[in-house]
């Protein structure tokens, strides 16, 4: 499996901006109500099926607020999560549990639902992967894409600055052709991918040397006559048209991955509570 | 109506931390092999029926990459859009434009999926009004809370900071009246909204002079009792078990507010594109 | 009371402001003269009678510049303090305890001397209390708020954010009842607060709804008579002309708020030092 | 005249930490309820008499609001302001006006107060120049440095990294002769001033070669004699004991500086007001 | 050629860094002494042969610190200089010209040096290409590997999260075709480069299905057998023993890339000045 | 010695904005293939003789990445290294160490690489006294200073703020004289610094009451005939064709201070590795 965490410092920044956001200026009015000395224990909860991810994060909101809250897990990050799975428990004075609850929640539950999302969609797509892409949550893409490999995704290019995707209709005037090249002597050592959107498009992707096309729109179909063609030089991805009643077609028709902007930027979050225990 | 826009300090905030997300380090990989010189139009266009959010942040995001791009809109936030609606129009550098959809198209489709579905369930829920919650996705609470009122919804509190909501569960011993009471001597001058599970709890909550109740996980038709108990006297919140099917018959209830947390945390994007134009 | 700590998040980003600002770029010079193997025990003391405020933060800096320093106190914020009291003593290298005593003095002094006004103010005003406005320190309203909160007084809203307090003379044309109304509609659930220069706006505002009134620039006496008026159907909030001479007078009309900027805007420093100790 | 304003990169900064904390996360309330298209001119008027400081900040204040308000000023950063001066105007949708104005007067009334003490203190310490501490309010340095100059003050050193000050209780066994020394080899280049408390640490220090010497604590009397011993070899500072009522004695003493932490920590905010013109 | 400026977010950021560490807190108090009326024009000239890079930094220096600064210039990144040239002039307020010139020329002259070092390295390793690596100095890679551009250099992996580099005794106990097969499922999309001490481990690498191969400390004899054996199936860089000496030797061996670490930590700056004109 | 480490703030900010450069968004993708249960051992060795400088900073870059890291220095900031030194050990996580490798490296061997060159000046030039210039790299001034002082040279001024160095054609028509009363009166107690080309000019600086001159671009024998007029009244400072073939000549001119530019701006990096152990 790959690694299923974000990188620590986007955890922290986030978490921050999230904490700043919700109790600044004046704190948390309603927890100010609770005796100080009260402590209490609190499980989350899984409400309903699904997969983990955010765990770093819903561990750092109850630091940042209060370095004496202790939490304990029992679940990680990809594993998946039954209807009344006890994923942790988190102990420590009941002001700061109730101060960082919601931070933490929103964020294990944001997290969780890609994952979730994610999952489904892997299941039904395999031997094809499911891939995610740049239509994520403005803030938050560190996190959507630790979570996407959670679910059992894999990562397309991060940003703009990481991978090359030259789209016919993009170049001003330019060819696929001159656009692979050109790429290749200025980015050498990076795959050029080229969005074919007929089958005309992926011969001439082919013959200027691309080193993954992502067919765009086409029917299942035609999506098996494009691998054909393709005949496994390099990885076909698809994309367009994909929901979970069409994934399992397009992941059989031999091409290497599907990529879905639903599962970061249309996915539900999953229901996680955070039960008060006695 | 209210005012639709977010603060201009949170949309260059967000916008900021969005672009150095999508370009750093190396700025636009696949943008860089088009020739500097050549300018394009492009228009916004709603794919499918909706409400617009956003606008300021669209702005914003193309303004930051490149101060020489022009933009002019036909609609503003809080506008409904027909698929097929051309939303605003882009001229200049075709490479910054490249470089700028996709954080416009991300912000743009975000925000108007929350406003879409805020005032679906705004329509179904009148004469009452659908709030917000702090369900909101870490970072962008302050755009996500403008589009809940484009979309025709109302602002619960912002934050932990602005408002009191005492659930009898996280009082750690204290009861209803007793939180009631220290929050009227240590937060005067601020409402004291109370959750009430049952009937009993709604009449602890009037004793003890709350100014707002909200009616957690009741049927409808508890609702109505609770508002009849109420009379008038205070403003009655609803939550718990809302959705589209069901959200009818609470607004029908005489409740004053319907809080719905599904409209910021589980609003898919609107789908919004920019297509190039010759 | 009320919690008189602010967020942790407002303590360590001003501390870290504050000693950025005083030791970036080549660090203290004159403590660098001593030997870092010296170890000193330096005592906090008030040099005059007050309250104590800011105590998180003066942790905050000698933690942030060395986490090897250990504090002990005897003393906590809305404590009151008699000229000599030790209100804490902080142990470990002296080069450490030297760099990061003036921010330590100058957040303490500060926040004391604003809970020490306060204080002053309150005692005077009983049983009407006092309340802040947001005529506050740019970047420091969470501490002044919070200091405010340890004087005795309470806080009014936070920011523009969380309260409307609508001024005749500000609206553009509107009336007064016209402004409510439109509040109650645009923002419901919150208190919406009508400033009154005369007994006929009182009797506007009163008509149009309003959840509370400032009334501003009267005599005692024009107060007390509209205390009269209002009957207790809302609270009463005055401004203007409140100096440590009148503010008895005021809180003797059964108000039941004085609001002061000079608490927070005006407020000299709490003389607090910090003695080094053989 | 020196230069009085702070540098752009601080006031930026200041300004707009200040506004996010005054407008997020829904920005003004009381402001969305006025129309859209209602514009407004208001002065900025000096309620009392005083030296202004701040301008750059208010201007900034609108700015960021709002690029489209207009300000016009007939007063600068170290004028003189009788009672009713109009100091500028300022035009533009009332909506801004009213967001952006306490912003600015706070940090014009908090920065023209401190020019205000400080001229008073200048005029009565002449021929000896006032000079300020580092006791200013934690994130405001700069801008009150600036403040300072205004006032017509001198300003010593900046921060811990850019001055030595060597106080005899704080070297942890080091003497006086040995500081210097240990300065002079470190940090050459730079002025040693050294704090005494009687005739004797001032012999030390001028025969240690300090630079200059700061007498804390002394009487006018005391200080003459140590002006008389010095005889003009380095510049003599006095601090302690500095009150409006003492400040002239000190001053007459021949001590070229006197230094006084109450001008940052302790001024009374200057009253200027916005007012609206019809 | 390839996009040669960095992004703008990374050049405004790093621009305001390094001018809050040059003028905060008291500005330039030697600028301070120019009458402000005092306009002035200065051109920046090459005082030896080089390749420029960094003219948005010099810009963005200008403009942050004075908007009415001016700037026209005759040369772009990427240009050759002779020592002579003048790359461009500024024009406006002699205070805001000399407080801005020495961010403007630390950066021009550190951005300049690496682009004509790799300019150097580049025209003596072709028909190979020079690479750059992560060898860059912190919080200036953006701009660092941008002049490498601007040098002819092309970039290696921006980062740890846009590439994978695997080292043999960096594994932990997995062999070199584990960790490729790995990085095929768990980063699949991207190119896997193995970096090779030994023709032993190139021969692994290949049958791993590496997609590209670096190899480390061999002679140029050692390279070209290597380059043999691949026979054109991958690419191949060069690293380690690289030099002014040597390169040309390596760049002759078939290779297709050069990577040299040199080029960004060792570069010595390129002499820039500006000169005052009368 | 003086102290020799940079103030903490700016370690944790530079190491912090270096992580995010280098492993966001997705990690260290290399590192991930690694199994998380493997510990490791590495040593810092230097790779060749030189001066260690930045020992902080490589702490904190581990400490950032994983505070279960821990490491064990055998040299500390200011020591003379010998090719093969083991420096420190680093244990822990082996993806953990690898992930922080590359930044811990990069800020030691910069770092290292000035402390290495101003030692070699250092020795030179005594007993004249290296001194560094504003000529660093931008972002990197605080750490790069004490990367001076632990080579053994002293720190000029920091930055704009903290000195004056008054330059004749940088004056704006006004005269070094009018220059030097202008800044005693504006900034008195700070030592002025005057520019001085020629004797005619140190006979003016002299007689204008400069605290200190700087000699540029002389000859050594120049500058001993301004030393012998100086006569010890002020320190003499020497800049401009100063290298490490010309500084011994320099130094043995009686001047105090010999400035370079080089030794921060043009270092080439000191070759320090980590060796993995078995």
């Amino acid at each position: 499996m790959s690694d299923l965490h974000p990188p620590m410092s986007a955890v922290r920044d986030v978490v921050a901006r999230a904490l700043a956001e919700d109790v600044l200026p004046l704190g948390d009015l309603t927890a100010s109500l609770v005796d100080p000395d009260v402590h209490a224990r609190a499980a989350f909860v899984a409400r309903e099926d699904g997969v983990l991810a955010g765990r770093l994060c819903a561990v750092e909101a109850f630091t940042q607020i209060d370095a004496t809250v202790v939490l304990a897990w029992s679940a990680d990050d990809g594993d998946a999560l039954q209807q009344g799975t006890v994923i942790g428990v988190v102990t420590g004075p009941l002001r700061s549990i109730l101060t960082a609850e919601r931070t933490a929640l929103n964020l294990l539950g944001h997290l969780s639902g890609i994952a979730t999302v994610t999952r489904r969609y892997a299941d039904l797509a395999a031997p094809a992967r499911i891939r995610d892409t740049r239509k994520t949550t403005p803030g938050l893409r560190a996190l959507e894409k630790a979570a996407v490999r959670a679910g059992g995704g894999v990562n397309h290019r991060a940003n703009l600055s990481d991978g090359i995707l030259v789209k016919d209709n993009h170049l001003g005037g330019l060819t696929i052709t001159e656009a692979v090249k050109r790429a290749g002597e200025r980015w050498p050592g990076r795959v050029v991918q080229v969005e074919c959107d007929s089958v005309d498009q992926l011969h001439e992707a082919l013959a200027a040397g691309a080193g993954m096309v992502l067919l765009d729109n086409m029917t299942p179909e035609q999506v098996a006559e494009c691998v054909r063609i393709t005949a496994g030089r390099i990885p076909v991805e698809v994309s367009g048209g994909v929901n979970l009643a069409t994934v399992g077609a397009y992941g059989a028709t031999g091409a290497d991955f599907v990529s879905v902007g639903a599962i970061t930027h249309s996915a539900p979050v999953l229901d996680i509570g955070l039960d008060l225990q006695d």
